[in-house]
Order: C-alpha cells, then structure tokens, then sequence
C-alpha cells in the first residue's frame, strides 16, 4: 500500500500537489482510472480515482472516505538538535513512526547545533506519515530559546535526565496532552533542570542506561504510547 | 565519563587490547597514573590506573570493582536484515541503548538482504554499550535461516506483525527471557506465520500503524523494558 499525501480534500482540493503528481504519475506511472489512497494529514483516510494523470497536477475524484478520531492522548517532543544532522533526521522519523504528535526545538546551553531546517524536518515527518500509513501529519516547530520551550502548554509536563529516580513511564497519567524536553548530548545544565522543576516540569528518567539524543526522544514517545494502550 | 571495554579483566587481563589501547593514549593522550573507568562486558564496572601507556598495549591496575547483577529478564531480537546497511547498523545501536541482550539475524521469503556482516555488528554493539554505560555486551548471532531460528529457545517467544490484535506490551508476562521476531520490509509470509505460531510463537503487534523493521526493533526491545520496570 502507497499512501499519497494532500492537505485541503475536505475543503475540495481534488488536485496532487507538484512532487505528490510527479511521485504518482511519473514514478508509479499511474494511469486516468486508477485507484490510490490518500490522507490529509488530519484524520481522513481516501480510496480515490485518477481522473486526470498530469505530471504536474494529478487530478482525482473521492470514492470512498473515512474519518480516524483523534486518540485521547497528544505527544509533544521538544528537543535540542543533536550535533549530526543525520540524527536529527532518525529522530523525527522515527518519532513520527512511533506516535508523535508535535516536534518541537530548542537552545540549550550545551547544545552543538543551534540551527534547525524547519522545512527539511517537515519533508522528513511527512515522508514518515505515510510510510507508516498514520493520518495525522504532525506539527514542527522553529528552534526557540530555552526559555520559551518553557512556556509552552500542555497538560503534563516533564523533563528527562538520566539522574531523575522516577521513569517517564510510573509518572505519566493515561490521556491528555504531553509535552518531553530532551537535552542536548552534553544534557542539561543544572540551571536549566532547576529552571523547567519551577516552571513545572515533571523531573523523569528514561530508563537506566545513558541515552543518546534521538534514543531519548524514542523512548519516550514509546513509553507515552504504551502508557495509553 | 569514557567507558573502556575489555574482556578477561576477572581472569586477570590487565591490558587493553590495541583498538581500545590506541584511543585511550594516542586519541585521548591518557598518560600512565590516570584513571580510567573500564567494562568488562559481563556485569563489571571498574576503576583503573594507567601503569604503562603503551599505544598498543596499555596496562592498568584494577583500583575499584562494581558488579551489577543482571536484571531478572533478557531480551534477544531476531530480525530479517534490512535492504539498508545504514538501517541496520541503526537497528543494532539503538537496541542495545534501549536494552537487548542478543541480537540474532535470519532471512525470510521476503528478506532483501541475504549478507550480514557479524563483526561490524559486533563493534557497534560494544561501542553503544560503552556509549550507554551499559556494563554488559550482547552477543550477536550469524545470519540463519527462518527454520532454525524457530529453534531458538526463550520462555516468552512472540513473532511480530501489524495484522495480529494483540500487541507485544499486553501479551508478554514480566520476567524470564524473551524472543521476538521482527519481519523484512516485505513483512513475514503467511506460510512464515503459521509456522512460528504453530511452533509456539505467539503472534502480537507492535502498534497501531505500520513500522519499518528498525522501529519495530526498537519498539519491541523498549516494550519488554517498560514491561520489566
């Protein structure tokens, strides 16, 4: 199964965007009356005909729809890129695969790389959506300060370090909205742990080994997910 | 904190071996009375002073030993290799991160790799447990059929795949080793399927959407984890 991907079809655009045409008509060289499926990103899943194969703007018609609801749980992830760019990429792809919801990036004091490629992250996280046939394009954000990660909401917070005793996995409560700050490869500073427990960060471990970056953000949606099964 | 490796430290092997002699004092220019933190792989952390800094064969003496008991579970993952050498290499470092003890390979119907190279596995395997603090190595096995690893043997043995109802963190009991199959990008046949359950595998899922083989690995490994905590 090959899931294609459009935002807009409840809204009426029947139209592949350019690479999603090109992917469809002149990689798959799919033919007028063909069936492909499609999401768009926000719960619809499509069985949908081919009406006009252009290469640069497949048009299609819907045959069949249907609506996923949103679980009852959301995963919100903010990290501090790791220094390797590849990294970065497994991270979000993987992410994406395991159930998050929101991708989120920081400074940290110790952080390598203090620059992000918002749009390449975004390629990354829909190229992921649909190779594991999910509905639910996540959203990513632009790097901010350590200070503003600190403001954003959501119903339970926490920070991971690998020095907390108490794991993500025994202080997570079942469903709501869940935002994870994980640190940068030389972790957080001291100042910063002190500053998210009195912004109200929940202090969590991952497990007993030490963790690399991208490991972290892993296990951490794993354990959300499982939490909620 | 580095973390050497070296195996026979308990029958008296007091000298690095070259690979990790030439990092210690050539690439981190340790000299003779430093300190240095040592594993031995099978459960021993250790102190150790630097008494000759020879670049291919440094010597040390033991000034603390730290046994850790093993945890009341292990976990051995049976994979198809991925198409993706890259993906692979991955799929070994993030599952010793996370916690595996055994790291065995088969091909399946639907394997696209036939090929497995044992000893580039090895070394990442011992690099992640020394990136981890990890102060045991996984064994690593070579690449066999699907018959013979239905042969291998664990208390809890489950083949993994998206279309079974119940998923792996449900299904598996605390404690005791554990054996999971991972399937090739292709997925496991039908006739693969019935053999592992009819050869007392049982069948679980790993989630709700589709997963590449890493990811299974790895959700699997950090499922069994979490079950133990």
């Amino acid at each position: 199964v090959f899931l294609f991907y459009q935002s807009g079809i409840p809204e009426g655009n029947l139209i592949l965007d350019e690479a999603e045409s090109w992917h469809c008509v002149k990689v798959l060289r799919k033919k007028a009356g063909k069936t492909i499926h499609l999401t768009d990103g926000r719960g619809g899943l499509y069985e949908a005909r081919i009406t006009e194969a252009q290469p640069r703007a497949c048009r299609f018609e819907i045959l069949t729809r249907q609506f996923s609801a949103r679980p009852p749980y959301s995963i919100s992830l903010a990290v501090a890129p790791a220094k390797s760019g590849e990294r970065n990429d497994w991270l979000a792809e993987k992410a994406v695969e395991l159930g998050v919801d929101k991708l989120l990036y920081f400074v940290s004091h110790n952080s390598e790389r203090v620059k992000l490629n918002k749009e390449r992250v975004e390629r990354i996280c829909t190229s992921a959506m649909k190779q594991s046939l999910r509905p639910w394009l996540p959203s990513v954000g632009g790097l901010v300060s350590f200070a503003e990660i600190l403001t954003a909401q959501a119903d339970q917070r926490f920070i991971a370090h690998a020095g907390y005793p108490s794991s993500l996995f025994q202080v997570a409560e079942k469903s709501g909205s869940y935002l994870v700050l994980i640190g940068p490869e030389g972790d957080f500073t001291k100042d910063e742990l002190s500053l998210a427990e009195s912004n109200g960060f929940a202090p969590v471990s991952l497990g007993a080994s030490r963790l690399r970056t991208e490991t972290a953000a892993l296990a951490a949606v794993q354990a959300l997910v499982l939490k909620n099964l």
